[in-house]
């Protein structure tokens, strides 16, 4: 049973010092301390279904490697070469028929990320193909989602997203498939992309159209505290987060009761926003790329019964969308601007404020601050 | 009465150090010892001449909002939200009818700065509008000018430019009104320029069209010492610096006597040159971006009665000097070039680069070595 | 005599360390303690033929102008003014008349760089003319090709160069005149390129066209230690290394018996990379411009004899080593790339790989390390 609340802003709390969106050692400091640490959503299962299947990642700084092994599992490994350091592969998509070579001196790995052969290497004194595996990385399915950790010992992904588990059950995620995507470079810091997606104090003034099929007022927070925030708003009876307001796709087949008149908002930290609608799914993957840029991954998933009708079309939540994510993204910009002054001082938040506050507080544990 | 003297530089005088034109250190150390305590030029009265209209100036990192109030009173401010820190304003210029509103929540101020309206706002425990006007800065208008400090407790504009107070009131510069515009990018140190500026020894050499009209030997300067250099040359009796050396325009109401045959040549640290004709003021705004960068911004200031009539044409006066202009950043541009090479050293001021001297002495000065 | 032996790696041999290839401070030390100690060749004596030609070359971040003067003496000097510091000379190639003028104030230099005037510093007391020469490096000319030293105190040519003074004789690399030039920008750290050069256990992977006409296990090394490695590979019989594997060219004048099926490959640390074939020369000048990046311009050289006919054309050589430089700066990208993970570790060298082993060695020596 969730319990629900507003989760008012403790009064005096206050927007971060400016170093945390300005200083690039802070944001070096993130990248070692979070984003190497935590559980991050790089992809979907669907996108390497097959054993030989691989996809790349880029997380930060690193190029990921995303195979799926002859046994079906999905197994993820640092794209580099234990001989001399080379790029294994370049390819964005693609299906290793049996082994991974190397394209400098094809020396050559399993699926597994074994080394399986290196050419002359049985000369060296002293070499053994059983040190030389690929550098590998945690990776865990969940939710038809891929996620990896990049730390040297992970904290285990059933630990850490304990309070999400079973959360998402009635929209069976594992089931949905890819609608649309569209990529964003944002100039604004990440954080103020979470914070923005944090409250709905700014919608009357910034979405229009989002307020007229969604009351701004409406909903509560079921997470307020810790990595995962969130709750619903309402949308309204009959009604859909399109460019219309209505579609003609039913909610998705788990979906029932007040459920079809939800959509729930969630920020996962530190990389994932997730919109639950009653008949579809949109998911944010955040990348910061600088201390004052932001790439965006939105991604709109459907009921693979819904999109095999031959009237389907996703367009009607993705404009809708898009247009709300650019009015977004336009004051996440403007706001990076302004914090970057030297005449920026924190300032204080309003009681709608309140997952602003929770954000800024679990971000400054994760620094250890 | 004004003294003039040639002011020869002192003997053994030399060029600066190399790392004050290369070194990023530096360059942090000018803009916040120098340009963040200095009144700079950012612009001038009549670009808002009603209340309500505002006007952006970027000053170094910082954009600032230049509003004339319903008093009359023109007033600086950072352009940043007291509340998340949003940029307030993006067009360079316009009007606000009442208030200056926040894009992103809306909070509202006056044309004063103060704190109108901050939506559910009065919810929040202690919060007090008064409690977060917009950041001001120090402004001043000045021979039709517009003169911004940005530091905290600015030393008066008065103390600060009492020896030119009243220098220029024959050319009654608060009624001259802008003929034409002309922005550079250069690829060369802030110092570079005014150092440019302030010696014609160049100029057989670089200007043969300047000094046609204009010999390089000629004149004496009056101000000799301190943040304020420069003197008057000969202009050919008769004529003007323009294209031609002749120009139609009578000369500006107030010029007198023999300053119908000089131009006079200020700089005004940091960031003014002045450039007096009998007929047109020229004045050079300039704004370092880099240690090896700045934007120049050159504006041509002409007699209304004269622009008035129906041949008037500011070209003549325009070309002459984006000709002279082009060159003088051209031989900038290969110095600032020749100065990074780790085989330069100091060089030998000849007696025509006294300005230059002083212009080094006044700069070390500021930044308190 | 020369020795000749395959100079195996020893065992336990590794790659060199993450920061080498990727951290900025390591590449300034490489640039004082190797780039700006070192003999570079910069170009080819026959670019300043005649007294007053001149040339300039980039030498990381300085401008060099190698001017020969009246007596037939090449010089080097670094390209700014003694008086500002200003930039000499923007052109590329080309010939002074009499003298050096700077284009600022007209300061004047020989050819020998001594200071001939400077307008109205005669007025300046204590000012002298000798003590203003331009700054100047040491440059030799040997086999055709001009090589300077930027270091105060550099080590004489002779004595840098003993191990190849009269080693490549045959050659008659002076006589030579250039056939072809392509520039490169090849985005992996310089040291990397040294090491695609210094092995072929990479050629049957990546370079099938080149293994068709040379196998790739043939030849050995005569020089497999110090700033000088490499050695000579078999070119098969009556064949040449062009896209056909023939060639209409005689051999090279002096080019007698074996050399006629060899082609020698020798490293000159830190810049050049020369293959001397029996019907051309190719040299690759390597520059340093980031951490990560690389200049490579190469260069064909032929005998004029044969470029005096008028069926020459030397694309057939040009062609067939372009394809395999772009072969070899594919892999030193995705290597490049591959080292710059936070994963990577040194690995194993294989036996082919003994010359890297000494180039890293010899890095570390030049290093200090």
């Amino acid at each position: 049973m969730l319990a629900f609340q507003k989760a008012a802003a403790p009064a005096g709390a206050q927007t971060l010092a400016q170093s945390f969106y300005t200083c690039a050692k802070v944001f070096a400091r993130e990248a070692e301390q979070i984003f190497y640490q935590q559980w991050l959503c790089v992809g979907r299962s669907e996108q390497i279904p097959q054993g030989g299947d691989y996809l790349l990642a880029q997380v930060l700084a690193e190029s990921i490697l995303l195979v799926r092994d002859k046994s079906g599992r999905a197994r993820a490994f640092f794209n580099l070469c234990r001989h001399r350091g080379t790029r294994l592969c370049t390819e964005v998509q693609g299906h290793f028929p049996q082994a991974i070579a190397c394209p400098y001196h094809a020396w050559s790995y399993g699926l597994d990320g074994s080394l399986l052969a290196a050419r002359h290497m049985r000369e060296v004194e002293g070499f053994d193909v059983a040190d030389y595996p690929l550098h590998a990385c945690a990776l865990v399915e969940w939710e038809g989602f891929l996620w990896v950790n990049l730390a040297g010992d992970p904290q285990p992904f059933a630990a850490a997203f304990a309070p999400l588990l079973e959360r998402f059950t009635p929209w069976k995620m594992t089931d949905l498939r890819l609608g649309h995507r569209i990529d964003y470079d944002v100039r604004a810091n990440w954080k103020l992309l979470f914070q923005n997606y944090a409250e709905c104090y700014h919608c009357s003034l910034i979405h229009p159209q989002l307020v007229k099929h969604s009351p701004d007022q409406s909903g509560c927070n079921d997470l307020w505290e810790g990595p995962f925030l969130g709750g619903y708003m309402d949308i309204n009876p009959g009604g859909s987060l399109t460019v219309t307001g209505q579609t003609t796709r039913s909610a998705l087949p788990g979906v029932q009761g007040e459920n079809r008149e939800r959509v729930y908002y969630y920020s996962l930290f530190p990389n994932v926003l997730l919109s639950l609608h009653p008949d579809y799914v949109m998911v944010h993957q955040l990348w910061p790329e600088a201390v004052d840029r932001t790439r965006v991954v939105c991604s709109w998933f459907f009921d693979p019964m819904a999109m095999a009708k031959p009237d389907f079309d996703p367009l009607d939540a993705v404009e809708f969308w898009d247009l709300t994510n650019r009015q977004d993204w336009h004051v996440c910009e403007l706001t990076q601007q302004g914090v970057s002054s030297r005449a920026y001082t924190p300032g204080p938040y309003a009681h709608q404020e309140g997952l602003l506050a929770a954000f800024d507080r679990e971000y400054l544990r994760m620094l250890g601050l």
